[in-house]
């Protein structure tokens, strides 16, 4: 099967935002076996829309179009399709309680201009909209199917996962089945140059490394007609990558590495507290995103000052002088503050230079200290990172964030 | 004058990577007053680049091609241009001195197979790369202009602001001008009611929303000869939108509610610290995104557990347990406690309940309350917001720094 994607929007040809809803789709549909020969980006533009769409019904079984759903008088993507189609559209009621339902929800009134959201294209498949008030459908005809999807990703990715993916997983006979390993503490190069062996001989399974902010996935992909199969097919392969990156590998597929630490840290139900500085909260704030962790973690500080430092974490004026604030001495002495401020099992802490600002010769931007207090013992790792402020902060965080989960993983099994 | 972006590259439609090519030159483009009418991806396929390629110049007076020049056999952009616009590719001697030179400079040996890349079509105008191998060029024929561009951003921008944009500024007159307002507190269908009547009669200059996470922003772009006049074309609609918004206006162009924020914490030399539930942390890491923040930020406080809020805090037993953690008085006191706690000028408290669980028909997921203490005061803001986790949380810290701009702008001015 051969799908098209149309992305609609004048501010994608204005350059305002990226079209990451093109990737997002390519990516899901390789997934499924389905090709894609094109991606288009059109203008809110009826006349222009008609032809893309004319041209993609020609060239492919499957055109997902997405953005235009919108109140606004510019937003046609419906208007547009429908005509091509040549279907009515019509009231759907549901979809109109539900934006309803929507502004109630958030405390706001409802534009006029809402309802004309609710009109869809005439024996439609309505797709439900639980993050925004477009509703997505699908229209087969003509043995050719085209699928809107709203534009805004946050609205349009659950959407897909819950509503089209299932649809389409119907439509197609061979099954892609995909395990991705998530690879964190080795580069892109030097991963690829310790499997370039498994990388030559492959094809099916074939393997593909892909380089993340800080990590490394590891997408192992089989095709067969039968999951099991395909299951079966990939084991060997992963066998071979675990072997070789050891712990190193933390996690499979969609889980995150703040979500395998806090999975562990609740399973073994061990507290955690945290003392930042250089990050201002983001460690914090990546394990706070995980329901549930209130269970795990009560407290946390972002101590930015060495007065604050000294204050609630009782870091030693003597250290601070002697080494900086910036040193294995004082990340430890805030790993052991925290924790026993907090009264959790472990202290973690962080201090470093993220820059611009702030380095010198001897203590250069990028230079960051990981304490860690547990039950037993105190320890300390230093880290040179490069880059901007913002990737020494998300490296950082997500270092400290891996020095726990070994932890976790070597000493509480 | 129109163009069409076309990007080449079988690792586009399997969404390896995000078209930010398009993106780049789309804003270029649009700088210069050329409009873009379609922008298309397709992959390393003779055939399908030649009709794509076909199609675009009997729409466009200027294709711009991205990807496809690199030395290998799947790099099939020039030779199927050359073929479209029937002209012989030549060995270009400069060329491949200057990729002989790039290996030399790389300490690398030259593959035979990196002299394809040399080879360009007969009288085109050659733009040389000084970031990689593959040369780039303009090709002018039948009053239409074609170029083609490496596909790395690292390669294709320098090459594009260094020769690319000086020979196209020589085909355009007019100037585009843009100016983005952004607007936070009001949802976007709202805000276009607001100024209905601007857009329904906007020529030069015209006015478009774009509803982000959290805020809206409203581009105004002039068109004329000269910049200046430019400029003065956009005033009058600039303070229309600003009438109407007043202080809901919180910034221009590309800065964002965090900077703002802080550059008028800076500005009035306020200090400033947090205490967050909900949040975990991400009001502190937005504020400390900002290089510089440290002379006004010096510490903040997560405290997601009653015990840490009491102790920490010092939030009264009696209140948590009277109105709960999540409210009004609890907030007031977090924002009380971490001021005193921190002796800045103001302490911002969150609590909340962010989801998916911990909510109740009285107290339902997505209810926040900011506390704002300030040397005079101390007030509090009851958000009823929806979405998932990560938005909820989102909008709240949002909202948190918007309750302290305002408070700068209204009483410190």
């Amino acid at each position: 099967m051969i799908a098209e994607i149309i992305a609609v929007g004048t501010e994608l040809l204005l350059g305002q935002i990226v079209n990451t809803n093109a990737r997002f789709l390519s990516v899901e549909l390789s997934k499924l076996g389905i090709n894609v020969y094109y991606q288009t980006v059109v203008g809110d533009n009826s006349e222009r829309l008609r032809e893309t769409l004319a041209l993609a019904l020609k060239r492919a079984d499957i055109v997902i179009l997405t953005g235009g759903l919108g109140p606004t008088k510019d937003d046609l993507t419906k208007e547009t399709v429908a005509q091509v189609l040549d279907l009515p559209l019509e009231l759907h009621e549901e979809s109109l309680e539900r934006i309803k339902d929507y502004f109630k929800r958030i405390h706001r009134e409802m534009a006029d201009n809402n309802i004309k959201q609710a009109y869809l294209p005439k024996g439609c498949y309505v797709l439900e909209n639980n993050h925004g008030t477009a509703p997505g459908c699908i229209v087969e005809k003509d043995k050719k199917i085209v699928i809107m999807l709203p534009g805004p990703p946050k609205e349009m990715e659950p959407m897909f996962h819950h509503s089209v993916y299932p649809f389409l997983r119907k439509k197609t006979s061979d099954i892609i089945y995909s395990k991705v390993l998530r690879v964190f503490g080795i580069g892109e190069s030097s991963l690829e140059q310790k499997i370039a062996d498994l990388i030559e001989n492959q094809t099916n399974p074939t393997i593909a490394p892909y380089a993340k902010q800080g990590e490394v996935t590891l997408r192992i992909t089989a095709k067969s007609d039968d999951i099991e199969k395909a299951k079966k097919l990939i084991e060997p392969l992963e066998k071979a990558v675990r072997e070789r990156f050891g712990i190193m590998v933390y996690g499979e597929d969609e889980e995150s590495l703040e979500e395998v630490t806090c999975r562990l840290l609740m399973e073994k139900n061990i507290t955690i507290a945290t003392a930042e500085s250089c990050t201002g909260g983001l460690l914090a704030e990546k394990i706070t995103r995980i329901p549930g962790i209130s269970q795990c973690f009560h407290m946390g500080v972002i101590t930015y000052s060495n007065e604050a430092k000294q204050k609630i974490l009782g870091v030693s004026a003597k250290t601070l002088e002697r080494y900086g604030a910036v040193s294995s001495q004082t990340a430890m002495e805030m790993a052991e503050g925290i924790k026993k401020l907090s009264g959790a099992d472990i202290g973690v802490s962080i201090t470093g230079i993220a820059g611009p600002g702030g380095g010198s010769e001897l203590k250069p931007v990028g230079l960051v200290y990981i304490g860690m207090a547990t039950p037993d013992n105190c320890s300390c790792q230093e880290l040179h990172l490069s880059g901007n402020r913002d990737r020494i902060r998300e490296l950082t965080s997500m270092n400290a964030l891996d020095m726990v989960r070994k932890y976790l993983q070597i000493n509480l099994t």
